[in-house]
């Protein structure tokens, strides 16, 4: 099978990645580069890494015609954007990864109270985790692709969340991300000389990937969770490590959670768990999420630490991934890169 | 006046910081410089940082002998060693810092589960954090200098936690410290290629300096409080940036909250209160500890962020600062050098 | 075609990255890691980021039995040891890639004077740069794998060489280097916090890289050549970024240089010749070397500047192109993941 | 003595540093913090180290006034906007230190080829290396202060220049430099995850401190030269390691040129001669140039390394030194701080 596929986008780190990434899949033809930015630009201008890779010029997007040319189509553009385009796509025929917040909450209220008013509310998405939602996934023909922080935190704190294990009253998630996950636009933050020997807190109890996480937390017990996250710039370029403070309902020990967290990743291709903690190297550069977890001697505290590439896994590895699972494809398709360390 | 000085343990991170910061004290003469390791070496050959400003070289201790011949020691040795030696600085009259752990636990059977067995457990001495005991230092002949982590979180807390206005149940403390803190030694864990792109948790739920919080917090509180203390390895070099996520006993809002800690740390010389988060290279190369909050919308969570450079606030200036108030001359001598940013 | 595959120095980063790399080579079937260090381990635990794609434990290497039982044996144990054992490797029928500078000297007297004692000197490997060497490769039976260093800078000046269009007297070679090229044993050296906010020149004139660098551009130039070569140690984990300050013959402007560099390489698989100058994250990840040139306004001064991946196209990647070419298979496969930027 | 200092160009790197450093200078008085920019902020919430510190707001700029109220002005603009009104400075009475490049040359058309048309060519400054021009710094109303890279390279170079012991034709400065060295103003090169774990070289052949290098070693030499400059950009905040290859005019070994190097600089408060080659941080945080020098075996080749911090020694530290000069007071004034090493 072949897959043709486009990005929009094409100009932004996700935008990059997607074509890193696809350039090498065996089963998809890139069709096309979109992106306002840089229209007419050659690829590998903007993306200099790419060059001899991916031979596509940017082009400013017809939308129409990309739904019609391209069996997928990912969008990679900021919050706000993809709404309004996405029924265009949809209507051509193409199958759509949006790389966007624009449909990942269920409650269209719920976006817009932490985003801005949505231009195509009745659109529904599948929550693009598969390691969640892989039935749905197969047959989406939209798919809202996680957050980078959500992704890490969800993946951790599953099956802890779901077996209703820990108080869920007290969940905290104190999350260090790399510089890349705010973005190629240059700004105060991630600065060289303000950010390259430094670590700040940020939005600490107001980021938009808190609800995102409370969605999918509530979802997994079945009842409301309002958990506690709280996102750290720190000077890497890539990868996310989230750790998660929580407290168990009755003493639990390293051995029985390792145990519960095997079991619920079992025959998972992207999801690994430790003996030991993970840590950022163990998975940049690749499609994994490692977790790890320790308890304190009464088995009363929980550590639960999880930790991603946030532009693959957490962003277009994660995209892939759904893209082939949208295409009845091995999931693991392209994504086999292993992890780089050091 | 002048105070002759000399520090034991002069090779590692927190001697070479003393010498240092000392090399420009108006009040104090160095007079030695003394470690086992690199003994008949100039000093500057181990730091050579300090060449032409510090003229001594590395001579092996007689500890009788350096007690009578300084007014003030300082013992930045391992943690179980100076406890070794320390008594016989005393006779010898000279007034003791020490950097180590071995006197900070009021109770030496708490250090004795910690650390090791204690050789010289009668000795008792402060706790050398200016900013809660500043008159029993001024007394002290013998001070415990705080732990790197200790001093940020502590300071960090102690308004929320005299006051009773947080659940002591459910203190969180994720703190994320700069390699320096490792000290002089190289090992796997602070070797560039494995940390430079790296991030780690570690110890998440055993690191010493949790009992050394837990004391502190307590002895606030009135009562016995149990943190829930992890580090983690970053890659800068100075710097710890602490995060606190405490839970509102009864909702609290922002203004009331950085009045409190204005309060509590009005006239403090080295506690800035913000109206913002720290950052690290707010006080990085300075004897600062920075401090902000932020609470939630409901007012029911609450995030405390506080900085240090862990040289300095967390080792050496706050031994300095220590000594100043031993001596009685101003508390900020020799600390004055303002923080580097960028 | 199915090659087997073993790994003599499975513990180190050269190790490590061959396995990466091979884990997902179509045509190899890894048979065995090997080191005296580690032995009993499996390979994750020193490579944790391999864990779940190399299922393999390290053991004590037998070198007649792993001659027989592999197609290829990679050498990559420091300097000194490989030519202990190389000759039992091919005795017993294996071809053998040498990661280490044993066989890389046509002269073993030059060998002596820069490394030990050589302890196979009668041995005749190729000179492993495909670039340069192609059609020896493919018939070698050893190949002698090129230092980091010196593949960045033959490549960056093989064509000025050549063609005798500099000054071969006056080659000055300023190279920048992360710290993973000094290996996965600790030191002071790549401590992060000497390391991590520094820079440093070392073995400035007399760096074993330098005669190795002569070697091959007084092979490219048909006479002596001294070039002046220093290296330098930066605070990145991957890549170097090599500048080479050349004075033309006679004046030389940027279009015709570029148009020679670009007909010397044609074709090449793995060296892109840019318009604009390569930067260290144009590589990082992959087997590449990018090359870019500029002239001065009066066209007597050249700046060439070239870069790679230290642990792929400066080590294992390049081995695996060897041994692509030594076993008629595709130079490129298992080379193709694209490099990561950001 | 109190001179009442104000500083024109408060918002930059620069303009912060001079605060940072004469915020503890013992006999300035900080008199006004002028730029158009952030005017009307508090200076601590730009620079937000120096809460508590310096308790200036940011005002916009009047320069007949400012030249009256102050002793001496410091202006820290971009390059082509002192030459406005640095005349109105002068004619109010202030001494004038510029850090801008608008006065550095000596011809103003050598300047207007790098720069842009100058508006008051007629003004004589003195160049403000105090290490080769302090008697006439000292008499002098207007001091050009050096470039960042020409302070490095001319002190690294100068002893070996003046004497002519080296091949003045053929002298390499290849420059690495942290980010700080690029201002505050955010942009592509400077943003994280395109510099964070990278290295470029640029302006190669063209960077404007290449001819103000060139003016300095040609007053030095007596003659004409043309040094051949490279800078690079490197992933740390602060500092500049300059690395000079140079050529021996007659066989010279390491002893003989040490010596020189010792007796060039006998006395000097800020230059350090080491016996090995210094790093970064052996002066970061510091006004100190470090110095060292190899030479190869035939004692042909000499490689010359210098390193300064790009914002004290290369920038705000040196004008202080200048005005402590300008003004008959201790040069080392104000600028005692002791090197940041971890």
């Amino acid at each position: 099978m072949t897959i043709t596929a486009a990005v929009i986008g094409a100009s932004g780190y996700a935008g990059g990645e997607l074509f890193r990434l696809l350039a090498n899949h065996p089963d998809v033809n890139l069709v096309g580069a979109y992106d306002i930015k840089n229209a007419g630009q050659p690829l590998h201008r903007v993306h200099p890494n790419l060059r001899g890779l991916v031979d596509l010029t940017i082009a400013e997007p017809d939308y129409a015609k990309i739904g019609k040319a391209a069996d997928v189509v990912f969008t990679a553009t900021p919050h706000g954007i993809a709404m309004k385009f996405v029924p265009k796509l949809l209507e051509g025929g193409a199958k759509v990864v949006d790389l966007s917040a624009d449909y990942r909450f269920d409650d269209p209220k719920v976006f817009e109270r932490h985003y801005v008013k949505h231009e195509s509310p009745h659109l529904k998405a599948v929550y693009g985790l598969p390691e969640l939602y892989r039935d749905e996934i197969k047959g989406a023909e939209l798919v809202a692709n996680p957050g980078c922080y959500p992704t890490a935190a969800v993946l951790g704190l599953a099956p802890l969340v779901k077996g209703h294990l820990v108080d869920l009253g007290h969940i905290v998630i104190d999350a260090k991300s790399g510089t890349s996950g705010a973005g190629a636009a240059p700004g105060e933050i991630t600065h060289h000389p303000t950010c390259g020997s430094n670590v700040r807190a940020y939005a600490v109890t107001t980021h938009r990937h808190g609800p995102e996480i409370d969605q999918e937390l509530s979802k997994l017990a079945g009842r409301e969770i309002k958990a506690f996250f709280t996102p750290h710039l720190i000077p890497i370029v890539r990868g996310i490590l989230s750790t998660m403070h929580v407290f168990a309902r009755e003493p639990m020990f390293k051995e029985r959670v390792l145990k519960l967290y095997q079991e619920f990743y079992r025959g998972e291709r992207f999801v690994r768990v430790l003996e030991d903690l993970p840590q950022v190297n163990f998975v940049a550069g690749s499609n994994y999420c490692d977790v790890g977890v320790e308890c304190d001697a009464e088995g009363k505290r929980l550590v639960v630490v999880s930790t991603i590439d946030n532009l693959i896994k957490g962003a277009s590895g994660q995209a892939i991934q759904n893209m082939n699972l949208m295409f009845g494809i091995d999931e693991a398709r392209g994504l086999e890169t292993p992890p780089l360390r050091p």
